[in-house]
């Protein structure tokens, strides 16, 4: 394709982002194209600005512009309670239901063997930091539920048991919307063993 | 979402571009903000680049850091044809199947008395500023098959009679990879109207 180079650069940046392609990148372009001055450098300036305010929250883990988060820093919010999450897209999904008002602890990742990630490469310190501080009441594991996830939790629930925090893991069943014929066998089990009595 | 401002406002601009929306603007986000010094900044490089170098060809339309464009002012390149096509996106998905070897002229839009779209609109002007230099030895027609595309092709034919240029226009049928059930009566119509023999 003949086409400049700056266009070109372009272009090659935005199809290795996660969820595009040649082609969506293609159409990000050509829509950004009708409006170099204003859409276009908006969203570099946009960039530039999150790029150099980001940093990572000492407390939880969490990316924002301030250290500690806003979340941490937050007083209408209960930091009594810790809900330990894999990464900051985990954080913010939980964030955008709405439904949680605690506090949170990014891990960063999950044990995982055969990627080499053990537990000194999880960022807990901060959590076991604030229990043996007296801030934490209730610890809410709610790391994916794969076999690294799984093997993740059961770690952290053994290095929790000597202090005196509730420890919690999120409810396994069936999904929203989901069919019992796309499931999975695990997901089956485990919502046939956490079915509950509804004629009182 | 407690969120800090500068990464919202790279949420909101990210998510009002085609192709994304609010989930997978979080997942760009994401990926950029793992490694903010690299990507992130690269990507915003990249932006203000082609924002401060973009330009309109004023031979044919086309968008370019160069005016004439890189195509206009190929010599490899057969300047005696033109392909009409409406958008910059067209004359993109024309060079990338790589089989066009001649210039373009970029109308920019098409006729459309609902959109209070007129000839004055389009950019023709330089095609025929081109054609009467007597540059120009074939025109193609490669206008969306819409009713306000085939308009416009029909406006552009009429004001090409006077000139000697041979015009002509896409071939019209059955796309590759689809079937038959799927297609609408016009396009089975033209496609029966486009049949060729094949056994001699």
């Amino acid at each position: 394709m003949r086409i400049s180079p700056e266009i070109e650069s372009l272009l090659s940046l935005l199809s290795r982002l996660p969820g595009l392609g040649p082609r969506s990148a293609r159409r990000v372009v050509l829509a950004l194209l009708k409006n170099p001055q204003g859409k276009m450098l908006s969203l570099a300036q946009a960039l530039e600005q999150a790029a150099s305010t980001v940093k990572t929250c000492s407390v939880c883990g969490n990316v924002d512009s301030s250290d500690p988060c806003l979340i941490c820093s937050d007083p209408t919010r209960d930091q009594s309670v810790v809900c330990v999450v894999e990464t900051v897209g985990d954080l913010w999904a939980l964030e955008n239901s709405g439904l949680y008002r605690g506090s949170y602890q990014v891990l960063g990742g999950v044990l995982s063997p055969l990627a080499g990630q053990g537990p000194e490469d999880l960022n807990s310190r901060s959590l076991f930091h604030r229990i043996e501080e007296g801030r934490v009441k209730e610890v809410i594991l709610a790391l994916s539920v794969t076999v690294d996830g799984v093997t993740t939790m059961h770690w952290l629930q053994e290095k929790l048991k000597p202090f005196a925090v509730a420890v919690s893991q999120l409810g396994q069943g069936v999904p929203m919307g989901s069919t019992l014929e796309g499931l999975d066998d695990g997901t089956i089990a485990a919502a046939f063993a956490a079915r509950k009595v509804v004629n009182g």
